[in-house]
């Protein structure tokens, strides 16, 4: 089928034997036309593969039919996260479905993003967009408010918001990595954390904090990196020239997790046996490191289904919820073992 | 500046004291206004932050003022492609600046590859496309010239094409970790390839082969995986599980290549005193792994950036040319040595 095959009402009308307002009247699911009449316009219509226009739907109502995702990491960063491919092949299954695109804008930072924002809605380019990265105290919320473009906060954030949230709870995921640490008897366990001006950076830091309050146990380290390889391996290496170098250590993502391991195989240490790791992600080479990562996974796909699911209803007028997805989960891999006696 | 804030032509005319009709005649570059009159009003219309409005451009032509990319890989393994977060990035660079709209589509197969260009095409969402993954005899290039959608080869394919190509010689960094390898004294040296029904997988291959045959020396066992970590894990495994083992490893990606590490790690073979491997990509995680991963760097932020400006060009009607970009680079690190006397 090229372009110019592409079914019209007319085909739809032909072939259902009935004429084009008739088939007008049943795809918009007004009423004026029989029950019966209906049944075999929708039945043509699909044996045809007839689909709204484009333009058409556009041109009758004030919609673009797109949603958007703005994104402000540096590049080299933006090629190591593992989240955005995921969550957006997710949130693009349902998309296609409905047929609306995605807008995708990748901005160099924070005054960009919101000139961005302010663009795609003065511009009519989107309907709505996809809010990653909340961060504390983030401006973005009344940003969005003030010039009427509903958005979906991935997370929820720490100001009032108007937007339904859709959230994975992190915290449970770090909490059970500390708890399976202290289970295994560890009692000096650091923390490699990410800025703290993004909450999941924030939240994972306080919920390893946490736990380790409640096992009885003084927190250990933290040291803020960046969630990059290089911030990873520098965290790891100043963690390990301490006098009394922790026994565990839990990073905040994979790809720090990951540069940690080099750094203490490096130094001849031994990962497990002298010093346990674990990561945030589950990143496909997780599994196959050496030793197998210990980690946290999140469902990116899922919440990027649910998140477009969540935004499009908003859209579509419809009043929007808090969603709650599974929790993210504890993967026990080979790289945590019993503290060296 | 809010949305209702943003400046309008009115505001520029009363700015540089001179009428709208002249304002416009000034922005669109068109004879009527002295030099020293447009002079004037183009720098009243920089103070206030002029530019245009998507919505008067698109109405006033045919064209949506956005370019596509339809991606079809597995959601898993594009999560684990540092390529196209990176050349997105790149591409964003010159579209931001051209206030040009960039639609991300993310499907399962082929056949919803080709249903995602048509629908482009006849909803007038995107005045061009980027074609990325070349395939062996790819039907792309026939589909796009027949619906008429203006694209941009990543890489030249091998069948005839109307479209610019913009190529970054990979032949070119694979022959020179083959010629690496036999500089360092290997005679037995495996690839691990991408599948080959890809252009990369395909070339990357033949320029191993080739590099061998140049230097005198039998081509090493190729096994073909999908650029995945379980992937390039497995082939590993079966490469050494021969008789006579390769004594270096040539991988398409960093990816497989890291897999193969962990591997050789496993069996308790020393990389590189007893195994080298060289990995494509020049992912974040490379230069942090241990060893060091020796491997082929391409700039994927400066091919997104080359692609762009030649698709914005081809859509301006200016002829478009193939684009030679710098070839692919190796980098030496550690993962590679003589091998074992």
């Amino acid at each position: 089928m090229t372009t110019r095959d592409r079914p019209t009402i007319a085909d739809v009308a032909r072939a259902a034997g009935v004429s084009k307002g008739a088939v007008s009247f049943a795809l918009n699911g007004r009423p004026g036309v029989a029950e019966e009449t209906r049944a075999r316009i929708l039945a043509a219509a699909r044996a045809l593969g007839w689909t709204p226009s484009h333009r058409a739907r556009a041109l009758s109502s004030s919609r673009a039919f797109a949603v958007g995702l703005v994104m402000s990491r540096p590049p080299e960063l933006l090629g190591a996260d593992p989240f955005f491919p995921s969550f957006i092949a997710g949130a693009e299954a349902v998309l296609v479905d409905r047929q609306e695109a995605l807008v995708l804008q990748v901005v160099p930072g924070r005054e960009a993003e919101e000139d961005s924002y302010r663009r795609l809605a003065a511009d009519g380019r989107v309907d709505g967009v996809f809010l990653t990265d909340l961060r504390v105290d983030d401006p973005r919320i009344a940003l969005l408010e003030q010039i009427s473009l509903p958005a979906v906060t991935l997370g929820r954030p720490d100001v009032d918001s108007t937007f339904p949230a859709v959230v994975v709870d992190e915290r449970s995921g770090i909490a059970a990595a500390v708890a399976h640490l202290v289970a295994l008897g560890h009692e000096r366990i650091a923390h490699v954390a990410g800025p703290a001006h993004f909450l999941h950076g924030a939240t994972r830091r306080a919920a390893w904090e946490r736990t380790l309050v409640d096992a009885g146990l003084p927190p250990g380290r933290c040291l803020v990196a960046d969630f990059s390889a290089a911030g990873g391996a520098r965290a790891t290496r100043e963690l390990l020239d301490t006098g009394e170098p922790p026994t565990a250590i839990v990073y905040a993502n994979d790809l720090m997790a990951t540069a940690g391991l080099a750094v203490a195989m490096e130094r001849g240490i031994d990962v497990p046996g002298q010093l346990s790791i674990t990561g945030f992600d589950d990143t496909e080479i997780a599994a196959h490191l050496r030793p197998p990562l210990t980690t946290v996974r999140t469902d990116a796909f899922g919440w990027g289904k649910v998140a477009a699911r969540t935004l499009l209803d908003l859209i579509d007028g419809k009043p929007g919820a808090d969603v709650e997805m599974p929790p993210a989960q504890l993967v026990v891999r080979a790289s945590t073992a019993p503290p060296a006696p």
